[in-house]
């Protein structure tokens, strides 16, 4: 099971790229995680969306077409969803084929307060209602207070924080069997 | 009266830059609405974020500071703000002095379905809670089948839709003098 | 398919009540539909939810456990749920063993308005996602200027409504097979 | 300035009582805080909404149209807003004349996880949009864990909470000023 994860965030020391990170190492056997690249996707504008979409744009595709499920590692700026990752799945929602249609995904989240993102969170499951992609309802991960949680790298180092991923990603499997039958 | 208005589309014949077109041309006596440009706003990278900010987002913060309201004509992009619109804000809420804080502010969309991009509307009011804005809660302004409501250019030429924004207008200019006093 | 159906309204006329009696009429062969009478669940009060359930609420507990996937026609009071169909949802979260986690579910509704209950729709999937109940993402089904597309005594009339029911109808039915493996 | 305050609970020891208890304690000089009572309104059914509404429903809509603004204290059930209080609310704004538009209004939460009701009051927000109430955006007061920041009949002990409290009630009473000029 290949698994193509997205984090929300550009920065190097990204609590959320740390996720990611940490789930490449705590994805359970048999299943491949792989960090999507965003930094290249340009702003969106329709007046650029023809025919051919930007190298970026055609790159991630190919990764989602390739990929069995689907990872969102997401920080919440202003309650709300990164515009960076939102501007990333607008470019790809234009790919013809509803390439995201039908995927099983898992949600993820880290931040400095106490909430660990859920308002992004929920918005975001309201996004792949539109993209037809089914998220796990459990566990939701919640990392909140994540500057104790993770090192100066932003590499997850909190113990039960780990616990969660781990559980995570093993749902993720089983919700991505029981999909694909 | 000084109003910003943003427009989350980047597409030149965008419906939602027709709407703030169409408000500069209905604003009440006494009101001059501005549109602000987001075309040149880099995405947001935390890494980039010092106390010096991208030149495009120190001119459209003055804009803000300046501005005594405002307006956001926002398209709906799967089910949520678009991301090239959100990434503006995340940007402009980086800027120290918590420039958005006590502003009125009225929200319009339009899009070619027939939800009126309401449920981008309704994402970008909990936004709105972090930055403290204080958005009129009526009259919404959902332009639904826009594509029949515009012309060629993204001109509002639908006259009950005309109707409504100068109502919508008409009420930001009430608000802002009540919450200024 | 043994579906349970929920109206979120009360009232004898109700365009929701209409659906699921529709729904129940446009079954595709082997799905059974019964509706759920809510009207006797009493008010939620943590001080009367003990060991023992209102009668009402045991009786609707025990409908939920036989029932292999649930159908919400619900209504948009306020730009939400119902308070009476939350109230039921509320007791009936109350009973042990989790008895709506893992089952499909479809969501619909009707309102005069043209919104066709979206709001409430949204705020009703996150309620899913605390259930673990798993909603079909598509086909929605928002039947707006309800008024028009229902008879007097709230029988839907209209034809591509009742062709929207029947597709969902049959999503379900393949959504549940995919989840039931 | 009179508050009018609604628990979303009907339970005696309910987290959320008490805080509109600890509310009428903290309220500062001037203003006078009322406890509404929901217990006795009925399920909403349309066919019961006439031009008379229930004795209960008439009482409490006299007390609206006599607050000055109003306080909202709601515990989050499976995610959302209680159905009890949603429940009051449809019935309230089917009594003539939208007594609920243009008052100013505070939401605060307790609940036993981590949220402190968020989701909840996040939903109630765009409830207030309908009603056209003016909610404040800041403070938000949400009281996690609350069973370790309430004594055993409810009581809100934690100091640090009695203090948000209080600095919320002094922004209502700043926002109230505002927008009665």
């Amino acid at each position: 099971m290949n698994v193509l994860a997205f984090s929300g965030s550009l920065r190097q020391g990204s609590f959320n790229s740390g996720l990611v990170r940490a789930a490449v190492e705590l994805a359970p056997a048999g299943v491949v995680i792989e960090q999507a690249d965003i930094s290249a996707v340009p702003l969106y504008n329709g007046d650029e969306d023809g025919d051919s979409k930007p190298a970026a744009v055609d790159y991630l595709a190919q990764q989602v077409i390739k990929a069995d499920a689907l990872l969102f590692a997401t920080p919440e700026y202003n309650y709300s969803i990164p515009g960076v990752l939102k501007n990333t799945i607008d470019w790809l929602s234009r790919v013809p084929g509803s390439i995201f249609a039908g995927k099983p995904a898992a949600i993820m989240g880290a931040s400095m307060g106490g909430m660990g993102t859920s308002r992004s969170q929920y918005h975001l499951r309201q996004v792949l209602v539109f993209l037809d992609v089914h998220p796990l309802n459990k566990p939701e991960v919640f990392v909140s207070a994540a500057h104790q949680k993770c090192d100066a790298n932003g590499n997850l180092t909190d113990e039960n924080s780990r616990e969660m991923l781990a559980k995570q990603l093993q749902a993720l499997k089983d919700w991505h069997d029981t999909l694909k039958g």
